[in-house]
């Protein structure tokens, strides 16, 4: 049995705790960017999210509707000298060449496993489609979920000499994480493979798998030889989450319009426009790739990660724009 | 101040609310589904969910991993005498028919509009791809929304003279909350529209929109007259969640195998024959419409939610079999 006041005392003992959460909150916001400096990016990513959080404020959006939307390559982890998603077919390509001695005369597989990335590039969309199809289907979605996990653990990056879920970027970590402490439901929406990307999506960033948008190929369901109902992955693309197909994307997988997007490319120039277009308060931000140092720079002129008419856009519209260089004081973690 | 006894009974009465969550938690599981009768149907979901949740236990299943998928139609509500979605393409043509006089002659439009149903299934796939253009095609996702919206509000059922909405499963209801409580993610997975689908499921199921896995139209981004960016709903079919479908669903928009599983109809059967080929504990459960007093009798001979296949497999696997009409002590809310 508990008496009657020190059940009061302790009644009002929780109540003083319960009214501390929402202050400690408060005040650690400030504190959960530690690797953005002080700059104009980061003041509108607080203050926005100081607005939208704000309990009976004018801008106020309840939780559920708190949906924030990332690109991942170039957004999220580095994208350079390629997309690592072609690195790992790269290095599929050498593992099953052994059983595949007519590759070494055939394009675009002869310039994969010779390094020569010029004629890769010259067997155009259709040699793409080859090595697509070589290294990502005709086998089971498990399957090729351990061969992803397999090569994510073994390979490294050739310049930067770490593995690939090492080539993340540590302020974009922490601003996932500050989003999801104030209720954001986080989601990638990238133009990389879906099946690639949730193999490290939880691990790295947090984001579980039914929160990963992405390009996917044809999958089919059969019963296999052995009488286990089964995925099989098909070489047929099926859909690009890039560009015009992000909105889509977000519309058919989320189904509610984002408030919060961040990208680094003109791919994602049309999610950018479709979370700016809706009501309320919103968030619009691009990566500029501006440290050759720590990173890599680039934007109007790059292959990968062609960063131009979204950049004109951004400052024309007011989008935040962090400059890699002077506004993270640390890149990878 | 707090002095340091109060303070210390405040800690103990703090840690001894804490520590009786998890047992009022644990009485409170039998109770969470008050409109299921005492059957094997409700000991085998208890028990499992008993199972996967033993922290420390053989078939613990971390709750990231709980994921649970259901069937719409037939599943968590009603589908006769047609599925909803139907009753609503056919209230919409009949609003549209003052627009388009020459639907008076045209079929399938004038089956629909003279109620001469076996007129409209006489049209064919072809006809009903024409009902699908001109009810759920060439307006905007949030014009779409808006009109759902306006139905579910004023449509009733013919027979049983309610709101669709109301038309809902009551122990299925509980059985959502229950997995929920324990940590499940619960996703509908259905044959029905998915942005039809999604203007009820939070509200009547509390299951958001990105939870809802269905099928879907084609949808383009582009630019309005008006210089905003929206998405626009075309006739063309994209994908249809059902069947073979479903599975292929599920590894699209979760990207996870469930551990549990709900359907009605052969259309449920490959969900629940991938759901069941998962390592460790799962279950698999069907919905046997048996009561003709209280909602339908129907199975092997209906051409809605016929349920032949699956009932022979889930009878020969020992999968769970509701029996409606003994297993439910309600049905509607």
């Amino acid at each position: 049995m508990i008496d009657r006041p020190a059940y009061a005392i302790a009644l009002s003992l929780v109540l003083v705790l319960l009214a501390a959460v929402p202050l400690e909150h408060a005040s650690a916001r400030s504190d959960s960017l530690p690797s953005w400096n002080d700059s104009a990016t980061k003041a509108a990513i607080v203050e926005f999210v100081a607005r939208v959080t704000k309990d009976g404020g004018p801008d106020y959006v309840p939780p559920a509707e708190r949906i924030a939307v990332f690109d991942n390559d170039g957004t999220l982890w580095s994208e350079q000298p390629m997309y690592f998603q072609l690195a790992f077919a790269i290095d599929r390509i050498a593992t099953l060449a052994k059983d595949h001695p007519e590759w070494r005369e055939k394009q675009p597989f002869k310039g994969v496993l010779e390094g020569d990335l010029k004629a890769v590039a010259a067997s155009g969309e259709h040699g793409l489609l080859e090595i697509v199809a070589a290294t990502h289907a005709g086998i089971s979605t498990e399957e090729f979920a351990g061969i992803v996990d397999s090569w994510l653990t073994s390979a490294q990056h050739p310049k930067l000499k770490r593995p690939y879920t090492a080539l993340v970027y540590q302020p974009m970590l922490e601003l996932l994480s500050y989003l999801r402490a104030n209720g954001f439901k986080t989601f990638i929406v990238s133009g990389g493979g879906v099946e690639f990307m949730r193999r490290f999506a939880e691990n790295v960033y947090g984001i579980p798998p039914e929160q990963v948008i992405g390009s996917s190929g044809v999958v089919k369901f059969d019963i296999g030889a052995d009488g286990e109902p089964r995925l099989v992955k098909d070489a047929k693309i099926e859909f690009i989450d890039d560009g015009a197909g992000k909105p889509v994307g977000i519309n058919r997988f989320i189904g509610r319009r984002p408030i919060f997007a961040f990208g680094n490319s003109d791919g994602d120039l049309q999610m950018l426009q479709y979370t700016a277009a809706g009501r309320g308060a919103r968030f619009m931000g691009l990566v500029h790739h501006t440290d050759s140092d720590r990173e890599w720079a680039y934007d109007r002129a790059s292959h990968i990660g062609k960063l131009d008419k979204a950049l004109d856009e951004a400052k024309s519209k007011g989008w935040a724009v962090v400059d890699m260089k002077t506004d993270w004081s640390v890149v990878f973690p």
